[in-house]
This record gives structure tokens, sequence and C-alpha cells, in this order.
């Protein structure tokens, strides 16, 4: 459902209030940017990002409740499952074939 | 470096004795199959399929110790980072949409 480029995706439209300059920050276009947004504002139960409208420096885009909480929510699997999983990624990685050989 | 797919593949060369009818089980074509694991035996420092040739029943393949050691470490990540997230899962998918409506 989530993945790390729409996490990233929210994370930028949090900082920077707006979806074209977010996508812009990831390399996106205009309309994939709107593509995920959208796609996310159908999958959960409420909008994850809400368009503003108007005011002095025009338009721009925040981020909901749902928006934020499911950010927060997904940064918190990354973290406890990359913690729970460090010592089996430690040992995979021992396989490797060493590179620089 | 593995996913689900390389590691079902494993899982089923170690059933079935054999990289076509492993793939085929997958619904995958033996070129595809074969280059998975072309892949990971290139990925790791030693190979994680070996061919056996001749004997009554024709050539097959078996799983390496290395083979058997990763398969093991990528199923044991699994369970742990599905453990370790499951609460964030949970509480994710309370956002999602009920579809049922």
């Amino acid at each position: 459902m989530m993945g790390p480029g729409k996490a990233e995706l929210l994370e930028r439209i949090g900082h920077c209030g707006s979806i074209a300059a977010a996508g812009r920050e990831m390399g996106m276009s205009y309309k994939r940017a709107w593509m995920l947004i959208e796609t996310m504002n159908a999958m959960f139960s409420a909008p994850v990002v809400e368009s503003t409208r108007g005011g002095p420096g025009g338009g721009g885009a925040v981020l909901t409740g749902t928006g934020s909480e499911v950010l927060r929510l997904y940064r918190a699997l990354e973290r406890s499952t990359a913690e729970a999983g460090a010592a089996e990624v430690k040992e995979l990685a021992a396989h490797l074939r060493d590179m620089s050989e």
C-alpha cells in the first residue's frame, strides 16, 4: 500500500507545502506526483493531502491529519523492521561476493 | 539482493530437485528461472544451486550449503520483520478505506 516513494513524497509535501515542488525535488513530473497522491487519497479512509487555494502566495498543499499519521506509522514501521532484521541482514550480507576482489 | 520470488524459487528447487520444474510450479519460463539462479550464483560468494548430471533420472539441481543458508536467513528475516512491524501494519491498515462500503 505504501512504499518509500510515496512516503518521501508526503514528507516533502509536508516540508515545502507544494505537490509540484515536492515532486520536483524528487525528479518526478507533476503528473506522476499527482497520481501518487490521488492513489493514496483513494486508498485511505480520508485524503492524505489537501490543496489550499488563494492567499498571497497562491495555492499550495498540506498534509492532512491522516497524511501525517500514515507517514509517521510508515517511518515507525521502517525503523522497527530494520532493527528487528539487522542480524539476518548482516548474516545475508556476509554471504555476498566481495566485489573488491 | 533477495526477494520473495528468488526465495520461493530456491525453496521449490530444494523440494523438487529441478530448476525447470520449480520454475514451472511458479508459472515462470525456464529461461527466467535460470536467469534468477545465475543472478544469485553471481551475487553470493558461492553458488546457491548446483546442477547434477546423469543418473537414472537424468540431470537435476540441488541447493548448495550457501543456497540453503541464504534461504534460511531470508525466511528468518521475513519472520522477524513481520513480527516487529505487526503493530504498525495493523495501525496503517486501520486507515485504509473500507472497500466493502
